[in-house]
C-alpha cells in the first residue's frame, strides 16, 4: 500500500528532479553523501515515521499528557517512538560531524523531519524543538555550553525548548518581564512565568534544556534590553553528570484543541520550590552578549517558523492522502449524466466536485511542501556559499520568503485539512477516522512562532522594505528568471509565465503604492492581505518552478503535477487580484472601525 | 454585562428596522400578536438560553454521551434545560393554535431558535429536530398521525428525529435499502440501518418519533420509490399511552469532532430484539402516500436547510462576541507608530489587523444571521400571501435562496470562528476559552443536510434552471428593486448600488453561459464555486438592504453597520470576480483531472 503519510515519489521529484540535492554533495561540507544516503536516510525517516509514530497518533490525542501536581504522564509510546528516534541519529541528520551529527544538507534533514510531522506532529515536536535549540546554541553558545547540552541533545538524552512568551506577552516581545540577575559567579538568577512552553516538562528525557528570554536589570527598555540564557531542569556537572534540580517548576499544562500530544506548559522560573545554594530565582547561564538575546532567538525562530510552515505542510499532506485513499474506496452516486438508479455506485472520486476538493488539496499540500524544501535548500545555500555575495543572496532570499513559508502553509494546508474532511462527509466529522485531528492540528500553526499578523507585519513592515528593498527585488529578479526559462520553453510553460510575470509586476506595484504615502498605519493596516497576495504569488512561481522540472513524456505522476499547477493557476492566483486592488487603493475600512461601532 | 450569545439590538434592528415583523400582524394568522408579544418571546428565550442552555454547553463538550449497549446517558443538565424548554412552549412558538402552538410568525421563532443554538447547539439539537418533524407531519400527516405524535412533540414528551441516510447511502438517497413491507392491518415492517440520526436514541424524552425513508417492495427505482413512515420508539395506543417497544436498535454512537452534546446514532430497524407481535421488522405508520417519501421529507429538510444555516450564523455570532469581548480586555502591543516600550500596552481591539478580524467576523455572521431571517420570513410571506401568485412568488424566492441560506453561514460563520480563535491568540486554541468548540461545533455545518457540494448542483443544477430560469429571474428582480431603491437614495448607497448591480448582471450573464452549452458535467463540474460566487452576491444585496435601513444619524450600533456593509462590498464581493472569470471560462480542469493522476 502506498503511504498514508507523504508521496516518497513527490519528495523525489522534489529533492533530486526539480531541487537536484545530489549537486550539494559536490561541495565540502556535504562531500560524503550521495544520492544513495539521501535515499537511505529519507527510507529510514519513512520507516520510523511509519511503524513508530503514526501508529500511536490518535492515542497520542485521546489521551492527552496529565498532571499530577508532581509529574507529567505521558502514554509510553510516546518515549518509546523518541527513544527509536534517537538511536537513528536523526536529531543530528544536519549537525556537524564535530558535535556528531551526520551532515547531511539541511533540505534532506527537512524532509525527513516531515515524515515525522505526518504521522505524530504531537510526538515529533520533541525532536523538532530539541534541534532548533541545539541550533541556536551551536550558533551562538559558547564551546563549553555546546558541549554540556548540545551533544546531550543530538544523543537524544537531553530535550529542548524555547521560552519566549509570557502570559501578558505573548507576540509583545518587548514587555517580556522575566528577570535575570547577575551573580558573581557569572550565572544569573532567572525570575518570571513563561507561557505557551511546548516540551516544557515531562519525563522523556534527562534532562531539559530552556533557552529563555530574560531582562538584566539596568538594560535598555523593550525588545534591546532582552538577553538569553540557558536554563537546564537539571544542573548538569562538569563532568556531565546531573546534579541538583534547578528551580523551573511546572505551573500547569494547557489544554489545546489539538496538538495534544505535545505538553504546553507555564513555566515558573525562581519560584522557590528547588532552588539552588545562592539567591533565589533558577540558575540560568548567558548565551553570547548580554541584550543581544532577541537576535539570537530569532535565529532559533527563523529556523522554527520554516518547521512550523512544513509541519503544516505535512499534515495537509496526510490529510490528503487520507481524503484520496477514501475517495478511491468510497462508493457513492453517479455521474450527473448517469442517473441510471439501477446502475452501480461509483467511487466518489469520479465526481467533478471530489476531483475538485482532491486538486485543490494538492496544489495546497505539493506546493507548500515544495516552498519549505526549497526554503530548506536556501540554508544548505548559505551554508556552502563559495563567497559573501553569495551566502548574503542566499539569507536575503530566505529572509523575505520566511513569513510565507510560515505563514501560507499554516492557511492553506488548513484549508487542506478541512476539504479532506469533506471529502469524507458524515465519517470526516468523526474521531473513527483520522482527518478531523489532523484538521484540529494544523489549526495552531497559524498562531504559534509568530501569529498570521505578525507574519505581515514582518513581510511588509520589515523584510520587504529593509536595505531599500533589496529583499523584494531579490525575490521579483528571482521570481523573473523562473518567468524567462518558461517563456523560452514556450508553450504551456510560456501561457503560465505570462501570468506569472503579471502577477510579480503587481507585487512590485503594490509594494511601492503602499509605502508610498509615507503613512505606515495604513501601509500596515493590511499586511495581512498583502502576505496572503504575496503568499500566493509565490507560490505560483513554486508551481512554475516543479512544471518547469516535469518531462516532456511522463507518466501520471508528471501529468497530476501538471495539473496541480494549471489549478493554481487558473484558480488559486486569480483570487490575488481583489486583494492588490484593495491595497492598491490604500483601504482603511478596518483601521478607521471606530472600537466602539462593534 | 452584555450577553456573549446574540446582540439583541441586532435581531431589534433586523426584526423591527429591516423584516418590519410587525406589520405581519396585521394578517389573520399572526393578528393576535404585536410588538410587545415579540418582544416577550425573544426576552424569554434570551434567558432561558442564557441560565440553562449556556452554562452546560463546555460540560456538553467535554462529557458526550455513551451508550452502555443498554442505554445512552447524558449529563443530567440536558435534560433539565430541555423541561425548561418545553415548559415555555417555545417547541410550538410558530404552529398553530390548534395544536397547542403559539402561532408566532415563524421568522420570530427563528430568531428564539437561534439564543439556543448560539447558548448550546447540542442541546438545542434536540428540539430543534423535532419541531422540523412535527412541522412536517403537520404537513403531510393524518389527523390521526398529528394528535398521535405532534401534540405530545409540541408539549415536549416526545421527540422526534429524521432517518434518510444509510451507511452506503449518505448523499445518494436513491440507494437507500430500507425495506417496508405492507401488513394486513395497513401498517408496515421496517427493516434497515439508517446512519447519522442525530437524537437517534436516548431518555431524555418518553418517546422518540422516527421518520424513516424506505422502499416498499415492488415499488420505482431511485428516489421515486422512498415512502416516508413514522416508526415510534414505543407504540402509542389510541389513548395515548404508550405501548410496547417497537423494533428499533442502537447499533452505536457516532463520535464527532464537535457537536459533541447531541447523541449521533446507528439505528438497526428489525434488527429483531424488541418486534412486536406479528411480522418481523420495526411498525412503520406511512405517511401520505406511497413513494411520495423524498418529496415530503424535502418539506422538513428543507426548513432543516434554513435552520442549519441558522444555527451556522448563531455559532458564528456567538464565537464574534466571545472575540470582541477578549479584544476588547486584552492588552497587547502598542500601535505601529507607537513603539515606546514604556507606554502601557493597548487593548489588542486598538491593532488594524485586529479590527480587520472582528469586522470580517461581523460582516459574516450578522449577514449570515440577517439571511437566516430574511427567509425565514420568506416562510411567513408563504403562509400568509393573500392570493396564490403572491403565495408562489414567496416560494419561489425561498426554493432558490435555501441551499445558499444553508451553505453560506456554514461556510463564513465557520471562517469567522477559524477568525475569532485567531483574536485570541494561543488561548483561543486551548480548551478553557470557548471559541475553539464554536469552530468544531460549526465545522459540522458544511456537512449535514446535505453537504456543500449536494447544495452547489441544487442551485446551478435545479433551482435556478426550474421553470425555464424563472428562480433566477426573480432573484435578480428582487434584487435589483433593492438596487433601484439605493440608487434613489443615493450617495453611499448609490455607490453599493451599482457594484450591486454589476455583481447581480454577472450572476445572470454566468448562468446563461453555463447553460449555453448544453453540457450538463461541464456546467455541474463548478456548481461549488458558482454557490460561493452567488452567496456572496446575494450576502452582498443583504447588507445593501440593511444599509438601506439605517437611519441617517444614528449611533455607534448604525455606524458599525454601515462600517461591515462597506467592508463586505470592498473586500468581499471583489473576490467574485475571479470566481466568475472562471466559470464563464466554463472551467474543466477538475473535471479532466483523471483519477490516476492523484
Amino acid at each position: 500500500m502506498d503511504s498514508l503519510l507523504l508521496s516518497r515519489r513527490d519528495l523525489d521529484f522534489l529533492l533530486h528532479d526539480w531541487l537536484d540535492v545530489t549537486a550539494l554533495t559536490a561541495r565540502g561540507r556535504y562531500a560524503e553523501h550521495d544520492r544513495d544516503t539521501v535515499d537511505a536516510v529519507l527510507d529510514l525517516s519513512a520507516e520510523i515515521a511509519t511503524r513508530h509514530f503514526a501508529p500511536h497518533n490518535k492515542k497520542n490525542d485521546a489521551q492527552e499528557p496529565t498532571f499530577d501536581g508532581e509529574r507529567v504522564h505521558l502514554i509510553p509510546e510516546v518515549g518509546q517512538a523518541l527513544r527509536v528516534f534517537a538511536d537513528s541519529g536523526l536529531a543530528g541528520a544536519a549537525m556537524d560531524h564535530a558535535v556528531g551529527g551526520q551532515q547531511l544538507p539541511q533540505v534532506v534533514a527537512n524532509a525527513c523531519m516531515a515524515w515525522f510531522q505526518a504521522a505524530n506532529v504531537g510526538t515529533a515536536a520533541y525532536p523538532f524543538l530539541t534541534v532548533a535549540n541545539a541550533n541556536l546554541l551551536l550558533a551562538h553558545g559558547s564551546t563549553e555550553q555546546v558541549d554540556t547540552y548540545v551533544r546531550p541533545m543530538v544523543e537524544g538524552r537531553f530535550f529542548g525548548t524555547m521560552c519566549l512568551s509570557e502570559p501578558q506577552a505573548g507576540s509583545s516581545l518587548a514587555d517580556v518581564t522575566t528577570r535575570a540577575v547577575p551573580q558573581p559567579d557569572g550565572t544569573h538568577r532567572i525570575t518570571g512565568t513563561k507561557m505557551w512552553i511546548s516540551g516544557g516538562d515531562h519525563e522523556l528525557s534527562e534532562n531539559i534544556v530552556h533557552l529563555v528570554l530574560a531582562r538584566i536589570p539596568g538594560g535598555p527598555a523593550g525588545v534591546k534590553g532582552l538577553s538569553l540564557f540557558v536554563v537546564p531542569k537539571y544542573l548538569v556537572a562538569p563532568d556531565g553528570s546531573l546534579g541538583e534540580r534547578n528551580d523551573v517548576v511546572l505551573a500547569g499544562l494547557n489544554h489545546k484543541m489539538g496538538y495534544r500530544g505535545t505538553t504546553n506548559t507555564m513555566l515558573n522560573f525562581g519560584e522557590g520550590r528547588h532552588t539552588p545554594g545562592g539567591a533565589p530565582g533558577a540558575v540560568g547561564f548567558l548565551v553570547g552578549e548580554a541584550h543581544h538575546g532577541l537576535a539570537y532567538m530569532f535565529h532559533m525562530m527563523n529556523e522554527a517558523r520554516i518547521g512550523v510552515g512544513l509541519g503544516a505542510a505535512a499534515l495537509g499532506y496526510t490529510g490528503y492522502l487520507h481524503a484520496l485513499d477514501y475517495a478511491r474506496t468510497r462508493t457513492q452516486g453517479r455521474p450527473p449524466t448517469g442517473k441510471d438508479a439501477a446502475a452501480p455506485q461509483v467511487p466518489i472520486i469520479e465526481h467533478a466536485d471530489v476531483k475538485r476538493m482532491l486538486l485543490a488539496q494538492k496544489s495546497y499540500v505539493e506546493g507548500g511542501l515544495a516552498l519549505s524544501l526549497y526554503c530548506s535548500r536556501l540554508l544548505d545555500e548559505e551554508r556552502t556559499a563559495e563567497g559573501e555575495a553569495e551566502r548574503a543572496r542566499a539569507r536575503l532570499l530566505l529572509d523575505v520568503l520566511t513569513p510565507i513559508a510560515k505563514s501560507w502553509p499554516s492557511q492553506w494546508c488548513l484549508a487542506a485539512n478541512d476539504l479532506a474532511i469533506q471529502v469524507h462527509g458524515g465519517y470526516g466529522y468523526t474521531r473513527e477516522y483520522d482527518v478531523e485531528q489532523f484538521y484540529r492540528d494544523n489549526r495552531l500553526n497559524p498562531i504559534h512562532e509568530g501569529t498570521h499578523g505578525v507574519q505581515g507585519l514582518d513581510l511588509l513592515g520589515r523584510k520587504v522594505v529593509m536595505g531599500g528593498g533589496a529583499g523584494l527585488r531579490l525575490l521579483l529578479e528571482t521570481i523573473g528568471a523562473t518567468v524567462r526559462r518558461a517563456t523560452i520553453a514556450g508553450g504551456e510553460a510560456g501561457t503560465l509565465a505570462a501570468a506569472l510575470a503579471a502577477a510579480a509586476t503587481r507585487v512590485g506595484d503594490t509594494t511601492a503604492a503602499l509605502w508610498a504615502g509615507g503613512d505606515p498605519d495604513t501601509a500596515l493596516a493590511n499586511a495581512s492581505v498583502y502576505l496572503e497576495a504575496v503568499g500566493h504569488v509565490v507560490l505560483a512561481w513554486i508551481w512554475l518552478e516543479q512544471f518547469l522540472a516535469l518531462p516532456e513524456a511522463g507518466d501520471g505522476f508528471h501529468e497530476g503535477k501538471r495539473q496541480a499547477a494549471r489549478y493554481f493557476f487558473r484558480v488559486e492566483l486569480p483570487r490575488t487580484g481583489p486583494q492588490f486592488d484593495l491595497l492598491d487603493a490604500l483601504d482603511r475600512t478596518a483601521a478607521d472601525t471606530r472600537p466602539d461601532w462593534f
